[in-house]
């Protein structure tokens, strides 16, 4: 089963935006055992739209569209959708139900501009839009499958998983698929590979592992294909369970979570806090862990201590560290942990404090030199690491470490 | 004049990656006159790359393509082009001698597989690839360019930047574009467009305004086409200036950078010091102004004060308000404010406090309440705002809206 992904307007192709929409539907339809073939970005022109649809279905047997279905007159993904099934545009009924809707809910008048969100070529089915007046649209012809949805995320997120899949499912009677990820930190994917290589061996044709590195942390998903649903589950959760065992502790979560996601349940879920004080990755750790909702369970906060002054002042680092040791040195991360430990109350902190660049580095410290420290009441752990010379990637690389050394420190809490 | 940018690699087709190069290459080419009229993603298959690049001559001038260039049986983008311009491959000298100054540099053997990387089609033009051993490969035929280059970022950018522009430019004889971006923020696009419609009526053809909106920003971009560079330059100049006076205080930068980055330099350049205190963000303000090279100059750092305890112990907020006012709240983002500007001892300070949600509303304060408090030692604004019910927006409309307050109170510093 092969798919392609089609975007519609100029935003991409002029580069103001990214197109996240796509590599989230490739996930989605990967998932669900469906093979990206081709994604295309194409302008709001008529004939470049007709020509796309064209040389997709020659290729494919679904086709995702993206955009342009807006109420303005660039947006033209409907009627050039008319024109390439030869059919008309009818108003439908339950579209204009929920362009009523929405007006109502923000107290607008309705204008015939408005209005026309519901017409729609009349070989449609239309997918309520629950977030959004533009409906999308499932077409059947000649055997293929067309959907078009808004270009809105969270309008085209919502439409995928809750209508498009199921009915993708249905329509093509899919296999059963079953993922189950493994997320692990810390070791790179040929040591990993190394460590399970028989059970990679003794894998059954029908489970294939994958291996998804990404800075620092490697996912191995194993997915199953097959007929029986309730067999298949048990026996992926068999070799599942046979690589966490094989792999200890670089094991941090079970299923698919960010890194930091998975090291706040494992506190929540043993009633203790974390706090960080952070100096060359600004803001950034913090960051990570409050962009999950509840993070609030486990997470206290914590210093930006950019400045030595609040190195100081908010953790407790002393005078005479700094001037003796410099700011990136093993004595201040520790005292820059044992701060936050002490100052903050939580029962684990993480520090860092390095140089993140493109300025700053010396012969001695050179760009890219980072101490990283983590500590509980009864351990602290303080380690030396230069990474590149590129800031962005310091940063990240510093966060995605220090996170590594928290789970460690963790341990099988 | 029209591009198409291919990319090849079944990373961004399962949604492993986002492809961020083609939005990076599509701004760069628009900057130099250069229209993409399509974005394709390919798979590392034969007959696929072969069809894209059939298809992409036939409505397009340059074609760039990406990846596929690596060491491995499944980079087989070199040979495809080989079978695709009907030529042989060779061992490019210049190429060669690139991979062993690498693989001297890091100290490692050169192994077959890794001389093969010399080896390229032999009607291309080599491009050197001074960050890693992949060369880029330039080709014309039949009246069409095709660039071949490493989907690695930073290599490709490099290559694009240094050498396939100028090239580009040079062989198209493209006409000079003159970009000025005028950064504002705090207004919306229609405010803006009424504010300064006399000055967009008098722009003469040759000289066109873009209106690009992002999270509360609207990046104005004056766009110049003629033949002489000096006059073109002054004309631009002379609009740019005419709308920066009518739109006063909502100007922050002259140039296209970020927002953040905008008052960092407003800040050095008066040696004016700021600090944070942030709640319902978590460290995502302080992470946006510590992700730019040299904002230590002006960022001292800040607290993250998730819990009410941090709000207390680091910022000063007296117990009482908490319990009084509760954590969301005008008086303890003051409070919060004032602590920064007391404990961190800078001349400026944000404070934020609000509830990012999914949980955590009530009827008097739902899910999006924010208190956002600046603050100078000679004046205090603070200010209440709803935005809507998902955590990530909430977080960034939140930091963009008081990054814009501090704007304002920075005023003509």
């Amino acid at each position: 089963m092969l798919a392609e992904i089609i975007t519609i307007g100029d935003e991409i192709l002029i580069g103001q935006i990214v197109d996240t929409n796509s590599a989230w539907i490739a996930q989605q339809l990967n998932s669900a055992g469906i093979r990206v073939k081709q994604i295309s970005s194409v302008s709001d022109d008529r004939q470049h739209i007709l020509t796309a649809l064209k040389e997709a279905q020659e290729r494919v047997d679904v086709i995702l569209i993206t955009g342009g279905l807006g109420p303005t007159k660039d947006d033209i993904t409907k009627k050039t959708l008319a024109e390439y099934f030869q059919v008309g545009m009818i108003e439908n009924a339950e579209a204009l139900e929920n362009v009523k809707r929405i007006f109502a809910k923000y107290n607008r008048p309705l204008l015939e501009v408005n209005r026309q969100q519901a017409l729609v070529p009349e070989n449609c089915e239309v997918i309520n839009n629950h977030n959004g007046t533009a409906p999308g649209m499932w077409f059947e012809h000649q055997g293929k499958v067309y959907v078009s949805m808004p270009g809105v995320p969270f309008e085209m997120m919502y439409m995928v998983e809750d209508q498009v899949l199921p009915k993708l499912k249905a329509t093509f009677k899919l296999p059963f698929i079953i993922h189950k990820t493994i997320l692990t930190v810390g070791e790179g994917e040929s040591f990993l590979a190394e460590r399970i290589a028989d059970i990679e061996d003794s894998l059954p044709p029908h489970i294939k592992l994958a291996y998804l590195p990404k800075l620092g942390q490697v996912r191995l998903r194993l997915s199953g294909y097959g007929e029986n649903q309730d067999n298949l589950a048990t026996e992926v959760e068999h070799y599942a369970e046979q690589i966490i065992s094989s792999l200890g502790t670089v094991v941090v979560a079970q299923e698919d979570i960010a890194l930091e996601k998975a090291l706040l349940d494992k506190l929540e879920s043993s009633s203790k806090t974390l706090s960080v004080a952070e100096s060359c990755t600004g803001g950034y750790i913090s960051h990570l862990f409050t962009q999950h909702p509840g993070s609030s369970k486990a997470f206290l906060g914590g210093a930006v201590s950019y400045s030595n002054e609040l190195k100081e002042s908010i953790l407790g680092v002393k005078n005479e560290t700094l001037w003796q040791h410099g700011a990136v040195s093993e004595k201040t991360a520790t005292e820059m942990v044992q701060g936050a430990l002490q100052n903050f109350k939580s029962d684990y902190a993480i520090a860092v404090t390095g140089i993140a660049g493109p300025g700053g580095g010396t012969d001695e410290k050179p760009v890219g030199t980072v101490w990283i420290a983590v500590a509980s009441a009864a351990e602290t752990v303080v380690r030396r690491f230069t990474f590149g010379n590129k800031r962005k990637q310091n940063i990240e690389r510093t966060a995605i470490t220090a996170l590594g050394m928290l789970n460690t420190l963790l341990g099988n809490l």
